[in-house]
């Protein structure tokens, strides 16, 4: 294994990936030429394949196979809320919770200006051109980092002439977390937002 | 992305690779569909590439492209020595230091009764096999865990009737790290093994 080529090339072409590094990448590379073939080759097309069929959806950018995604085409999501999220991969994570029935919109980023990502690198224009009336509020979803404070205040700013009512996610205490192990910065917010019970 | 079926099935595929859990793969999914199209090829062929290439060595059960691995095929490598190794990751872990200069032979897992892996189940009578004279000793590296040193014992008991040497990689505190954070086992192990200096 120390010298073989087409290894080092897997290794190599693993090590790129998100999370993997080098000595995970070599351990996936055994793993993967010591396994059966058919589930090798199983994950040679799925790779390929998924590549192949996902594009962004024409109307909220999230990713799907087909032209328009199946939330947007979908009879039973309330159209007068949309939410907005940085990523694909938030939108699975809200629609995991089962609470939400409204439709998204992915940004495909964040502004960071350190990064070079301004209000035209990401999908602002596109979500602003669907507000078309049937939309009431526009839910700003964006993480509660610098970058997801900025781009919600941003979309807040751009939406508020048009008479749709904007709103950000709540910032406070996480469920089941304990009061004495959350930021000052989090007890601040959870004793702002403070709701009535 | 919560509903494609290419996603899911390559989610599902990268879920089986070791180290990889469900968040991981859907990260390394979303990634790999919002790569360019050439990098997700490049993948896809290495994989089936290093599968297809890859088997193992006809003489030491290492990996390899050859019938014969390098190091078993090397005029360089002292070939009065065999180190015993589990798998080829260890192989790749002692060509690292570069200090070694014998043979290999990789084992292919260890004895594990609690697993059902027995003597026979492992690379043992092609060890004995290839000790034909000109082997002079046999040095048992595999792991210090319990079926490391299971196999160990075992490999020793069948060697020692042949009149070839061996001996066992040494126990005791590793490179660089305090007393105070060894466990029991480990400095009585390196206090048994002392040496003059």
């Amino acid at each position: 294994m120390a010298y073989s080529q087409s290894l080092n090339e897997l290794v190599a072409a693993l090590s790129k990936l998100p999370g993997i590094g080098r000595k995970s990448a070599q351990r996936i590379a055994y793993h993967l030429v010591t396994s059966d073939e058919e589930y090798v080759k199983n994950l040679s097309d799925a790779i390929l394949n998924a590549k192949e069929k996902t594009h962004y959806c024409s109307v909220c950018n999230d990713m799907t196979e087909d032209e328009i995604c199946p939330i947007c085409a979908s009879d039973k999501r309330d159209r007068s809320l949309i939410c907005v999220v940085a990523e694909p991969k938030d939108v699975v994570a809200i629609e995991k919770t089962k609470e939400y029935k409204g439709l998204y919109h992915v940004l495909g980023g964040l502004i960071s200006p350190m990064d070079g990502i301004g209000p035209n690198d990401i999908s602002i224009s596109k979500l602003i051109g669907r507000l078309n009336g049937e939309v009431k509020e526009v839910i700003l979803a964006t993480s509660l980092s610098v970058e997801g404070e900025t781009t919600a205040m941003y979309i807040a700013r751009m939406i508020a002439p048009l008479g749709v009512a904007t709103s950000r996610i709540a910032k406070g205490i996480p469920a089941g977390s304990e009061l004495e192990y959350a930021d000052e910065a989090t007890i601040a917010n959870a004793l702002e937002g403070r709701r009535k019970i």
